[in-house]
Order: C-alpha cells, then structure tokens, then sequence
C-alpha cells in the first residue's frame, strides 16, 4: 500500500478526479495468459452504477483497456483501464470552493496538499472507487481460475439487521434481486420503507456490508504484518466510509471464555495466525451514512466562519448497495496478489 | 508492509522465533540526530512482561542495540535491536510437533511453509510482539518531539465494559496503575474478580483495547490505498489475537442518520477521507482470549485425527493488558512512518 | 523499482505496447503545488521525435493529463498523462509473429510469458521510453525548483569521440543545434557522415551519451544499496539498448594508483559512498546499434530454425540523439525521488 | 533497493557500522525448506577475509545464526545472520572525527545526516558487504537448487589485463589458487609483483571483475524498470568503489556496427530486453583504487581547511580480490529474487 498503489505482486495503480478528465488504473503484475476483455470489466462496473430507488446520480461508465491485452489475453504488462468523466458541471461546485462539507474529506485534504480540487470531492469522491472495480473484476478472473468466489451483500441498513449467512431467511439469490442488496426478501421491503423515509426526510443512511470468500486453500497470507486479515481490513478500511471491520466472532470474541471461542467453528473467520485456514473467510465492515444530504447543515470555510450549507445535486439516500461490488473488488485485489505471493512461500 | 516488514520510510522488520536463540527488529529510515539509548527500549519492554495477576510466565528482556546509534544518536543507519531468548525450554513442546492447538496458528503456518518451529509457537508466537514494543520505543521517541502522545488502555474485559474517554470514572492515572490496564479502580476490581474466576477454572479471557492519539496535525495520512486509518487497521489486525477494529463512532455509526453522524463531534475518530482532522485520533480493537487455556480439549493432529491436548506450561489467562503496549506501538510505527511521509507532500 | 514503476516517493508506472491504443503514464508522489501543464510535457516530447537525418519514422505524440492537475499546479493526487498511438499499421508486422529478430526482445519476452505482441516490440519497443520522457519533464520542473539541472550529450557515435565536457571544441550550445545532439560543431559533420555511410549500407551505429548534472547539493543519496550512482546505474540499464555505464573517472580509475585517482578531481562523477558531493555529478552510458537493419540478416523462429529475415519500414540508423532525452528523463526522476526522500534524513 | 534493503521478494537488509556492536542482516521472503547452516555462510564469509599479499587486516567473523532455520532447514520466516565486530580500536580514528578522508565518504554522509560515525568509515566502511556475502550464502544455495553458478574473477588490476573467458590462458581453476582471484597462473605472477611495488611506495590499486552465471534459464527478469541488467548494474554499484559495469560488449558495442554487434554471439551478454536469453550471463564491472593509502595526504576538515593526512593502521593495498566474493553475492541476491517473481509470470 503506497498511497494510491494497492498490492505487492498484483499493483494496481489508481488515478483520476471526480469531475477531472477521466478515471482509471494500472495494472501492473497481472501474469500472462488470462482472457480479458473489456466487457469482463463494465459486468463489474454495471453493478456499481447507482438503480433507481437508493441512489439518484446516473453515470454511464464505459471502460477502455488500452495496454496489456492482446488477442483477448493479458500479456504480462500493465493492463492500463481508462473511463472517460462525462457529468463534469463543475458550476454545481463554485459554493464549495471556500467551504468545507462536514463528513467529507474537504478541510484534511486542503490540510494536506494546501489545495484541492473542490469539484464533487475530487479525488475523495466516492467516484475514485470505480477504478478499483475495474480493477477488481481482472482480479476476479484470476481467482476464478484458483475456484476462489468473492459475495458480498448489505447485512444491515440503518440499523435494520439481515439474517445471517446460513441463517433461516439468508439467500443468496435474493442479493443481486434487489436495489439494497440485502440477502433477504422480506428485509428488503423493510429496508426500502426506511430509506424512503430517509430520503423524504433529505436524510441518508449507513449499513453494514459482509463478505464471504470461498475457494481460498489454506496458507495464503504473509506473517507478521502483512497478515491476510491485516491487508483485507486496510482494504476495506481504504473505502471512504468505512468505520469498521470485525473478522468471523469479531468484536463479540472480545466477550468470549477461551473454551467458548476455540469451540465455535466460525469464530476464526477462516483466517488463523494470518494465514488462511482452508475454511471460508468471512468478514463484515461497517459503513457509515453518506456525509451528503439535502437537509441543510452548519458547516467551517476556509476562514474558520461557521456557514450554512445545503448539499445540491441528487446524492445516495444509501451508499451501502454500491458500495457491495467496491468490497468484493478490494478483497479481489487483496486475494489475487496473496496468491501470487504464495507461489514464493516454499523451495 | 511486505510480510516481516511494516512501513513505507520508517521501516521496521522483525525476526526471532519463540524458542530460538533471539529476537530482533531492525529499524531502517529512522531520521539521523534522534536520541536513543537500550534504557528507552527496555522501558516499553518492561510494560510488556507479565506481571502477578493477570499473566504467568516471567521473561526478562534485555534489548542490545547493535549499531544505528553513535554516542547516544541515532545515525541515520539501521538501528538493529537484539533481545536473547533465555527461556527456551523446548522438551515442553514434543507433544506438539504433530498435533495441531486450537485457535493457533500451528496449522496455517504448516500448510503454507510445510513445516513450522512448533515450540511455543515459534514465529507466530506472542512473543513476536516484543520486537514491535522496542521499535514502537524509538518511534515514540520521534513522534514525542512533534508533540504526540499515544495511550492505550483495556476498555473491557471479559465483556465488563468500562467507562469511556471522557465519561465519570474514566480515569487516564489509573491505568498503569493496576496490572489489568483498565482506566478506571472500580471497574478494576471486577474485572480482576472476573479474571480469578477464569483461571481457577483453566480458562481465559479475551477485551477491547481503545487507543487515543493526541497532538497530531491535520494532514497526516496517505490517500487513497494507504489512508491513515487503513494502515492503522492493518497495524492492529496484524496483531495475532485481534479480531476487529472500529474509529470514532465505528460499528455503530452504521446505525445512524447521516444528520445524526454528521453532529456527533466524535464520530470521526479524527479521520476523514483516511487525512487526519487535527482533532483527538481514536480507535477501538477486539482481542480474542488466548486460546491456550488449561482445561483439556480436543484437537486435530497431522493425521487428520482428532486427539486430547492438554496445554501445559504456564500461560496468561488474559493477555489484554499485555498488549495495550504493542497497540501504542504499532499505531507509534505507523504515526512515524506518515509523520516522515507527510514531508514529502508539497513542493 | 517494480517492473513497470520506477521510484519510492516520486513513483512513475509507464505502461502500453508500441502498436496497441495507447502509452501512458501514472505519476504518484509528485508533491502538490507545482505548476504544470500539457505544454511542458509536449516541449520535452518533440526532443524525443525522429528528425530528418538520424531517423526516419515520424511519430506525432500529442500528450493529455487526464488527471492529478487542477488551475494550472499539480494536487499531490496521481498524475496521469496519456498518449494515444496513431501508427498502428499492425500488418507490417505479420512475418515476425513466429519470427525473432536478432538482438530484439523477441525471444526472451515470449520465453518468459508465454507469449506476445510482435507488432513492434510491443512494450519492448523504444517506444516506452515516451512515457519517461513525459514523466521526467514533470520531475524536471520539480528539480529547477531546487536549481538542479540535468544536461545529456552524444558524446560518442560510431566510434568517433567528441571532445569532453570542458575540453576545447566541447559548446554546450551546440547540442540542441544538430541533429546528432554532439556538442562541437566540426564532429557534428564527420559523424554525419559516417552516418549517413552507414545508412546507405543498411546498418546501424551505436555510441556513448553523457550526463553532467549540476546544482545537486551534497547529502543525496540512500546508502547502502540505493545509492545515488547505484540507482542511477538501474535507470540507465532501463533503457532497451543501454550496454554499460560509468561514474566520473569510470573504468579508467580502475588502471589507476590510488594516490592519482584521489588528486583526479573528477574522478569520484560528484558522488562518494552513493552520496552527491556537491560538485557536478557526471556519467556516460554506452549504447549498443539498432539491432533493426535493413540489411538481410538470420534469424531464429519458434520450431528453432534459422531463417532469413529482412526488417521492414524505415528505422533509425542511429537512435542515440533519440535516446538523450530519454537519459535526462531517467535522470530527472532519480533525482526527483531522492530529492524527497532527502526530506527524511534528519529529525 | 530501499536503502538498506535490497530485493522485492528475497529481500535482504543489512545493519552494522564498522566499528559498533556488530554487524548482521536479515533475510525475509527465503522460501521455506531450503537446508541452511551457519557453515554455509562461514564458507563464503572466509572468502572475503584478506590474505596475506593484498592485504592486511585480519578480521575472524564468526556468524551466528539467530532465526529463521529450524532443524536445518528454513522455515519461511525471517533469517537473520549476526557477526560480532572485535577489532575495535575506536582511538585509531580519533584524528579523523574532524577531518575528511580523500575518496572516502565521510564528508557525504556528514553532509546528508549532520554528523557521522567517523570510526573506519562507520556504515560506510567496506566491512559492511560481510552482511552481503552472508546472505549471499542463503541466495547461492537457492540457485544451486536451480543449476544457477555464479562464478567472479579479478579480471585486470593495476591495469594488467587478464586473458578472458575462453581465451588462451583463462583458467577456471586458477581464480581460488592465487591471493589475487586472477584466472591466469601466469598473470598472477605479474600482478603480484605490480601490487608489492604499489604496497611499498604506499600506494592502492584498482582493477576490473568480470562475472559469469551460468544455467539461467530464458525469462528472468521484470521489464521495464527491473530489467535484469538494470538490477545487477544497481548491485554492482553499490558496492562502493564500483564506479562502471557493461554487460557482454558493453562500452565496445557502442563502436559497432550494427550488423557486427548482432552478429557477435556474446555481445548481449546473456540478456536482451532486460530478460534473460538462456545463455551464459556476463558482466564486468570497475572499482576504484582504494582510497586508503599510506602515502602522506592533503584532506579538508570541518572547517574547510585543507590539512595533511596521514591514514594509519594496515589498509588493502588492492582490495578487488576480496570484493570478488561481495560480486558474487550481490549477483546471487538479485537472481534470487528475480527467482521467485518469474514464478509469477503466467496464469
């Protein structure tokens, strides 16, 4: 992980500004010889785009890989994906130029840099995880040839808890069916009343996001520090809303006897001593509600002054549903570039 | 962070295995005229023994600095730090050669290497984390003259949950005060009940550690893969025990309005779009409770057999406390590291 | 170094094949504040364009920033710059599909992935290095900032040596002013003319470039294996037909006493121990003839026969006044890289 | 290569100052089930040592083992190697705490870092590639797994060229027989008796080593950046009286046509597009006459005076033999590592 590069063997570089010229990536360790094409990547990148009941923006994102693919296979050298910014009025944005959004990453990034570009957050926009989904549908493609399956889904929506995986009422078909992304028929339904309340109300809601990697041999994972669970939670964390992660029992393991804990099967989340134990992985991250709502807020300029501000343009009530294929896509980067580490691991 | 390795320009790698003849850390990319004597390190060192209650084996750690240092200042070369191990009764470890403990890495390690150092753990041992404190000792150093402090304490334990940061009964005197780290005297004393309990019945306890990091500037942190709050989270995850991570409102600003999250002064953990805020850094962590706990049970062996393991030696029945100083320092490796790297963010 | 990224702080990934969509660039690190435009990358572009004499085929590259920039200076986000390929006549290629040209990358590219485009040398092709040229004029401006400037020279072609740097006959002037890029204006046209000797045969000439870099102050560099002379060593290697380097007094310091290299005032190239000293940094380069003649020639094929082959299309006869700018640019971004990392060196 | 550590995946770092504690390194990413003893590094370690013409000193260094190596073989984690110094005489150098050793770095890295371990040269000394030739030791026995040999020579000294490989006169057996590694009995005489008369008159010699590695197969090494030359021209020259390398005709190529360079079997030196061809990889690189001579001195201090210096104690006269063992491991080191990433070229 340095700064906008994720992975050691399998590098992917990201770059672009929400209201800039263009997103895109770099990958850069891809082995030879997988088929690619630029469909494999807009599959992923139509599961980001926002639907109709829990987000508002559309974005017509349409990749161009334009190095690294030859006759439909990687060749072994940085597989370039580019996608083009169509929606760029920047005049939504002239207010924000001396204002900073509470929740956003507006006054850290001008603490950094001394500047920045104050367009729909820049290069903090949400928009940023796009690239990563690019790259994670390459990714993808990899593990797939390993039997390695990545699904993630909303596990809760503001505060409205799914049934668990292997729980009465989980199902998996179910998650892709529905606008939230929630494992569930019924809790669907509820879901949706909620956040159209919210949205009524120019509010936004958070959720929970869990995810479950099956496939993965055990003994993928680098001890000490660069531990499976250690680089899957800095990838989840590295999403902008991201406020948590727990592994298997996760934070209730903190309450366990030792004899209770080494007793429950799932505690370990499939990953012991950082290294995969054979079982499935399983994670859940916590997300918080979009910063971005239409009710007016209090908000810091750039002089100190507190100034009312009104969040224009048509924001994710929900941000959570979209964000499911960016968790897969991060835990796909992480994974591939751990099983290309693993070929290193014994003479 | 690259397996035995952790941070980008102060960069720690450590080496040692729990029955061998030593471990170390060498610290290279630490800035050149920073005081350093063994009397710093062996101070953090002490912190991280086991004391009378709460733990059992006694180790006494004496680090040698080996070079990087010249007439009490660091050079600007590699500071190397050596700690023999003295307590290296192996025989106590036969039974364990083809058997596998539960809730151990003894498996893992195996199925990726082939073979593995089965005394007492060997590198996945706990006592891995004493190369961290020593390193943590010399970024606390650096970080101490940019005016920033790192406390960490046990915020509960066994499930008893104690006051937060800022609430009656917190008390920041009181937790070095008492051999469970908890930062209050009454909530002491039950947990130490609590914790009686546990070892007169072969048993141990898991907790939460909370960590507050103060005088940090706003700005720190690397977007957007290596953000402050993902290096921090792969820095505790890399930390054998932990199970899950949580910053400002954590978990439970997923349950939360966005109006709601946006108000709560705390809720960021003084991070936002992964840059520090300027404000109070904070975060919580899940520790499992030790696996090796003395009451039989059952494990799988080489074979694939079930078998009675009966874990002997003298283990610590809660190790919280003993990590509250390897929390400190790795969030001090990984402050030292974006302290160095913010240096280089403009022209 | 990582295959395809040059740098540690001032990191730069190329990637695209010579006749694929594109060739590009990724630019992390660069600090944020300084001023740049497509015109600045473009000016040191057209020094990389084939000119009347030296060269033959004319590539137009018209250079875009897609990203990283905002009213005119850099945000401290990726910078990416891209250039699309217009000369894509893929069908010149056909014969060298199962064909390895003599000299080429053919061979040991296929060897290792499998294997690849041949249309061109894909990415073996020269035409990579327009993506250091781009990147290096960004760590170009970077370094005038600090008064550094980097100046390269054919100081050698076909065998015919020009006069050094401070010898009589040496005019810095000169060298932007012929085709050839020597610095002296009488060995302009005696290497002319060889040149144009060796065109009429269908051969090719190799030569020697030098670099005299001044303003560096002393103290940059990264003992113990990134040294300054060390990493610059690699950034020349880089380049496809570079054949050897050498540090100030270079391989003739090695017939030397070491009471007369120590009184040799140039002798050290303006580096000791891997550190600047101060004084101007000096090195020459040697690179071997375009493998691409027109001439017929043997070569190997995939079933491991000797076949004839002739090199179609115009190539350059000499591609050493092509390669200066390239060396400045690998230049450029060493230092740049070890400009920032200089920021760390002290408390 | 950052700094002190070299390698991506066998990555080595090394630590120690001439005259501190000790020296050491540790090896991280050595594949676990490789048999490894501390005789194995002795071995090559007594290689370096001087012998009794063309040197002086008498260093015994006695490596120590201290992880990484369970019953003989590696288990994957961290190796770290550890060398006592015993010959501290600091008082030796008490003159020089002030004063800058012509050819030396002393006023560089006082430069870079403000103040210096002035005692032998500190970090900077030539005993620091002791830590190189040990874990050099580690790489050898890797390659040898894979057929990798890796054979140095002193190739001229003082300017006494000798016969090359495959010529009349060149002697494999010959290098390990005479104190000056020259593969010629009848040179070795010459040489000798060159280098006794520069020892008398006070004076050094430098010299040329060539390198030959034999049974790499077609396909190492990482385009672009990390082309296989790229990374041994950074090996060699970081060593620090390196001061060139070419590769197979190296700076004579550059005098070639370009139908006689493609036609000269070994002109490429065993690498093209900066992977390996198959064939016998070749390189020789030139090192400086050592700085150290005991003939009487002009040198500044602190000040900027110019003073006299006389260096005491019993310096190399030519230390190009004992430098052949540090190519050989410097080579061993980059192959290992482009080992274990070539296992990560294809699907």
């Amino acid at each position: 992980m340095t700064s906008n590069t994720f992975g050691r063997l399998f590098r992917v570089t990201t770059f672009g500004e929400s209201h800039g010229e263009a997103m895109g990536c770099v990958i850069d360790g891809c082995p030879a010889g997988l088929e690619l094409s630029a469909s494999d990547i807009e599959k992923e990148l139509v599961r980001r785009r926002p639907g109709k009941v829990y987000g508002s923006r559309d974005e017509k994102d349409t990749p161009e890989i334009l190095s690294g693919v030859f006759e439909g296979k990687t060749l072994g050298s940085p597989i370039s994906i580019l996608v083009r910014n169509t929606n760029q009025k920047s005049g939504d944005y002239d207010e924000l130029k001396t204002i900073y959004r509470p929740g956003h990453a507006d006054f850290t990034w001008e603490a950094k840099y001394g500047f920045r570009d104050h367009r729909g957050g820049g290069r903090s926009s949400g928009r940023e995880t796009l690239c990563r989904v690019a790259a994670g549908a390459v990714a993808k493609k990899l593990l797939i040839l390993s039997n390695i399956t990545i699904r993630a889904w909303s596990s809760s929506i503001a505060g409205i808890q799914m049934p668990s995986h292997g729980e009465d009422g989980f199902d998996f078909e179910e998650i892709e069916n529905n606008l939230l992304r929630v494992p569930c028929k019924a809790g669907a339904e509820k879901v949706l009343s909620k956040v159209e309340e919210l949205r009524s109300e120019g509010n936004s809601a958070g959720g929970t996001i869990s995810c479950l990697i099956t496939g993965v041999n055990a003994g993928l994972g680098e001890p000490v520090f660069d531990k499976l669970d250690a680089r899957l939670a800095a990838a989840m964390l590295s999403i902008g809303a991201c406020k948590g992660i727990e592994f298997g029992a996760g934070f209730s393991a903190a309450n366990l006897k030792g004899s209770e804990n080494n007793a429950l099967p799932d505690s370990s989340g499939g990953i012991l001593g950082g290294i995969s134990t054979g079982q499935d992985i399983f994670f859940t991250a916590a997300f918080k509600p979009t910063p971005s709502i239409s009710k007016p807020q209090k908000a810091f300029d750039r002089e100190g002054n507190i100034r009312d501000i009104e969040i224009k343009g048509r924001h994710d009530v929900c941000i959570v549903p979209r964000v499911v294929p960016v968790v897969e896509a991060m835990a796909a980067l992480a994974l591939a570039d751990f099983l290309l580490l693993s070929r290193s691991a014994r003479v």
